[in-house]
């Protein structure tokens, strides 16, 4: 039996990625799931407006966005639950920078984008970035033959019914091949 | 060591869905890897220009949003392989309706929205689709104290990198709470 359950959203569970600011002069990351592919090079990263990020985002037009691996889950969440106008999480993580000076990006993180911000979009209560990587970086560990390999990164999930983080299970059917095998 | 990818894309993986459309007269269903969370309740699905849900979608101003499970890959992949234009993929799915008329969501799939389109965002090679859910849809069978239980979805998720499919792995922490464990 199906069930309405009204007009939500059920898209989920979404890859969490820890975006990186600086802001006041300061370097901060957040915690966002809510994140989107706009094209093949272009991403949205959608954050409430009452957050600190926000304003050295627009400021800066630039912002990183990092890949936490499933063994950061601690420090992924506090940096989602404590506010950089309160607390100071410049040393959550240990940073390092590429080509755009206000784009702090993830030591431990296996893959981190610095972006550039192209457009934003004004919603009632959020902030949406249009952003494109300007470059993307990857630990050499996470590899295999030359492309990322999602059994290294070990990306998570976020499920907002539930509450929960989830880990990536196995890799089980080869895309653009597997239909082949439907016969009507 | 740090590996400079060079400006790409590296969210990933993205759940997978599957979008439904009258084109033509005719119900059609594509799969979709590039979604996003623009705010609670606004969703974006970006589209190649190219594809044939896409001219239905701007006339009727309405889809539907399926997430499939993961014991339904071949058809899923199989959708995103053939396109409407040369294939009636009208039986590959059982269809059902609710209040849009032309928003064909699946019978077999554990969640559908069927969504209205707000806007559209004209990239150079994608119709970007901003759409709001009017109802969604779940499978009793998959929800644990009324909530959407994920490990009863089993979503799939799709690895640009090396052109696989991968399963939901376990939950492994709570959101806004494990953080707490962390010390400074």
């Amino acid at each position: 039996m199906k069930k309405n359950l009204g007009p939500v959203n059920a898209l989920y569970p979404m890859p969490i990625v820890l975006v990186g600011t600086v802001v006041d002069g300061k370097i901060n990351y957040i915690n966002i799931a809510h994140v989107g592919i706009i094209d093949m090079n272009t991403l949205s990263i959608s954050m409430g407006k009452v957050h600190y990020s926000n304003k050295g985002i627009k400021e800066n037009k630039t912002l990183s966005i990092n890949l936490p691996s499933e063994d950061m889950v601690v420090e992924a969440d506090y940096v989602g639950l404590v506010s950089g106008a309160k607390e100071d999480k410049s040393q959550v993580f240990e940073s390092f920078f590429g080509e755009l000076k206000n784009a702090p990006m993830i030591k431990n993180a296996p893959v981190s984008m610095e972006c550039e911000v192209i457009d934003i979009l004004n919603m009632p209560n959020h902030d949406v970035f249009i952003v494109k990587p300007k470059n993307t970086y990857c630990d050499e560990e996470v590899l295999t033959e030359g492309r990322i390999d999602l059994s290294k990164v070990k990306p998570m999930f976020f499920d907002m019914y539930q509450k929960k983080y989830w880990k990536l299970g196995e890799a089980f059917a080869k895309c653009w091949s597997i239909g082949r095998d439907f016969v009507k």
